[in-house]
């Protein structure tokens, strides 16, 4: 059952011909998750310039009964942001409402509209000599709202959370266009449920968020980098008391990468090199920033490297002598997904669970695999100093690529299963979406599921805020 | 309708003889709130020993219709841990389940049972060498359940955040008797609403908090602590951003105090003195900290207000030389409150805006409470770092007691009006329970207010959770 024309005529009203896309070569790129393993389908693709407009698309929907799907950069690695196949949900793109409203240094908040790019967002609060510290890959492209549909995190939640801890104020437009005014940047407020961090992470399926006002930190202007060789995972995470101790809790990251990572990187990544002589089983990039000038936080984690050196937590390692050399460090762990490409088909988890549990997890994880495909090259890499590892797996040398996809779901289970064992995440930070979905109901605790079912029926009870996503039952669209 | 002999007779059997308490001299105690403004009443309060035993009270209430208040250490500001006086609630507290669990140095965090108190955490986590940073007057009594039931707020908020960014799990008792299991340690997990943000700051409307993990942090080794004479308000907004930056963002607490707040506390506890030779309009008591030893942060502080002596953000100031000055310049502050009450009446806000309006808040506050009483002495302080104010007013010199505090609700409604002219929150840290129900309920965003009542009818469809509470229809008991 398609959107009716009725209905898409009255939509194409409320935007506006510039918020109104039907042309099939200018929809694909919308309706392509970047992974390419979902292609959604559309009659309209909407583009609200205003929360006016938005709150007109959504009543005419939810008079209509017909489904919306929230859009921000189409950056989400689960499928939450790609409407079904069937055609019968709108899009709804948030990419015009892109404005910085306000940067406040005084009281070290910035409001900006959902659809404005995180880059965008950076260097707004760097031009008024604030930090916004949220960071990942896709940074240039990946907006506001999604990012705080998805509780996004990236390689500075050990230090400043994910966009949760982010999130000073929001606004958002409900199932029945209703709109939530909750944008103020006040840093404490107990007046009653935090509807905003019911919000934050509901992946577009209680409303959309429409603006925010998130918390600023002051700039950074000390920070140095090591690269570190560790015996193993056990020693990176005793590393990581360590350098909180002696860095006097200003380790802003700590990532652990493993010797098979690094050699990928070097193979496929042009103007790499390896920073050390001798070859390391794992590896840990650590590191430490202030906003206080002349911290001489080189001098401080070099000392804090001696220690940890004398106590075998580390066999070799580098400090980085410039900005250039802390480009090409990082430049080895942002590398590591993209390296793994040329290496043929990769199987992905990304889990988490408590940081002293991380070497059980590689560990078993790394077992389990092998024995389900012998040969199976393991790639456990990520955010250590939040128990968060992206477990990838390469298919074995020399195997059809397909033939080694097509063990994607049985991988998974036996990965997740691990993983819920230990009493951790199937999904760190990139969400349940579509992709998820299924692994999430067979794994979820029953109880929350059921409060999550019944908040879900409270705030959206005609089902028409991203259906399928998240909670969606089961084999539904 | 009191409650039924049958069921008291259930509850008494389901938590045993030492859980039971009927004794009106005994109960007394647990009934009444501790300003003494509220007094309840109940014929039972039960004291379970276990999640086992609260599960089978709380059974036997909802098969019965019997409404529940959760109390933990009775500290409550807001009377939400206090039974209605017609004496048809039962009274369950928490504090025979009050075991520290497990201290995990390593993972950086603690798991608690709800009712230890926040002063056994605090030593928990010292002993293994590690900080759980939440901390505020009442620590030695206060509870960990109540704590997260009001999402609680104290002097370090400004660098570790409130009770919301201290819990990684939590456990709890749902109204219907089913547990809900989020007992994790994980620092990423996006896999679906936040059902325990939820249940934080929730005042025992959703569920019963049975135990929690706690985030911690590492010890802090370092620590310097000044006291600072400031001209205005403004200028302490200026110093928060300076003293942020110059110390590499180390400063864990900033409070404001004005000049009459010192001189009740000097006229009128025993053993202080005023740390400056001239007398300021306001000053400042600053703190920065760090796990690292020998941060020199004595030196960084005083490098940092020689900068601002020199800007004339601050006029005078002294930074503390030992632990007994550390601690003589903290009971400064901490005496601001118990200073008032020899002054005669105190009419009471716990307020918050953006941390640049304060100056506003301030200036207006205390010209429409001189309109309102002429002769009123505004005494406002608080956590200035945070945007929270204690807008305290002591009545004029001479008046009669009683006859000022008739003016309670009248001074109440017009601080909070100008507090949401502001943007801000008639309730930064304390919360709403009952003494705030009304006003919550005037100023509350009405889709907000919707929004709450359709999560607390969702997951307390009788309403038996704490009624009358936070979002209970006003003018109900």
């Amino acid at each position: 059952m398609s959107i009716p024309e009725s209905v898409i005529a009255a939509l194409k009203a409320a935007v506006g011909p510039k918020g109104a896309i039907q042309d099939p070569t200018v929809k694909a790129a919308f309706l392509t998750e970047w992974r390419e393993r979902y292609v959604g389908a559309t009659p309209l693709i909407v583009m609200p310039a205003s929360v006016e407009e938005l709150v007109e698309v959504v009543k005419i929907c939810a008079e209509a009964g017909v489904p919306m799907v929230p859009q921000g950069g189409n950056t989400g690695l689960v499928a939450g942001q790609i409407p079904h196949e069937s055609s019968d949900q709108l899009l709804i793109n948030l990419s015009r409402m892109n404005k910085i409203i306000a940067v406040d240094a005084k009281d070290f908040s910035l409001a900006v509209e959902a659809g404005a790019t995180l880059a965008a967002v950076q260097d707004a609060a760097a031009e008024a000599d604030r930090l916004f510290p949220l960071s990942l890959a896709s940074e240039g492209t990946t907006q506001i709202g999604g990012l705080i549909a998805t509780n996004a995190g990236g390689v500075n939640v050990l230090r400043y959370g994910s966009m949760r801890a982010l999130v000073l104020g929001l606004e958002a437009v409900l199932p029945d266009g209703r709109i939530f005014d909750g944008m103020t940047s006040l840093h404490k407020d107990n007046t009653g449920y935090d509807l905003k961090q019911l919000l934050v992470g509901s992946e577009g399926t209680l409303g959309i968020v429409t603006k925010a006002v998130l918390k600023l930190f002051p700039a950074t202007r000390d920070r140095a980098t090591a690269f570190l060789a560790v015996p193993d995972p056990a020693a990176a995470v005793r590393l990581l008391g360590h350098l909180r101790e002696a860095s006097g809790d200003r380790l802003t990251a700590l990532e652990l990468m493993p010797r098979i990572g690094l050699e990928m990187v070097l193979a496929h990544i042009p103007g790499t090199r390896d920073p050390l002589a001798e070859a390391s089983p794992w590896y840990v990039l650590a590191e430490v920033g202030s906003p206080a000038a002349g911290s001489d936080l080189a001098e401080v984690l070099e000392g804090a490297l001696a220690d940890a050196l004398a106590s075998d937590l580390v066999t070799d390692g580098v400090v980085a002598k410039s900005d250039a050399e802390h480009a090409a460090l990082w430049k080895l762990r942002h590398a590591m997904s993209e390296a793994q490409k040329p290496e043929g088909g990769s199987i992905k988890h990304d889990v988490s669970v408590a940081i002293a549990r991380i070497p059980e997890l590689i560990a078993a994880g790394t077992r389990a695999a092998q024995k389900l495909i012998p040969g199976i090259r393991p790639v456990p890499f990520g955010h250590l100093g939040d128990g968060n590892i992206h477990f990838n797996f390469s298919q074995p040398k020399g195997m059809d690529r397909d033939a080694y996809l097509a063990h994607w779901e049985e991988l998974n289970r036996v990965i997740h299963d691990i993983v819920v064992g230990l009493g951790g995440s199937i999904s760190a930070e990139h969400g349940i979406g579509r992709a998820k979905r299924d692994e999430f109901l067979r794994l979820k605790d029953p109880v929350a599921v059921a409060m999550m079912r019944a908040v879900k029926s409270a705030l959206d009870p005609q089902g028409l805020m991203n259906p399928g996503k998240l909670i969606g039952p089961s084999g539904t669209p």
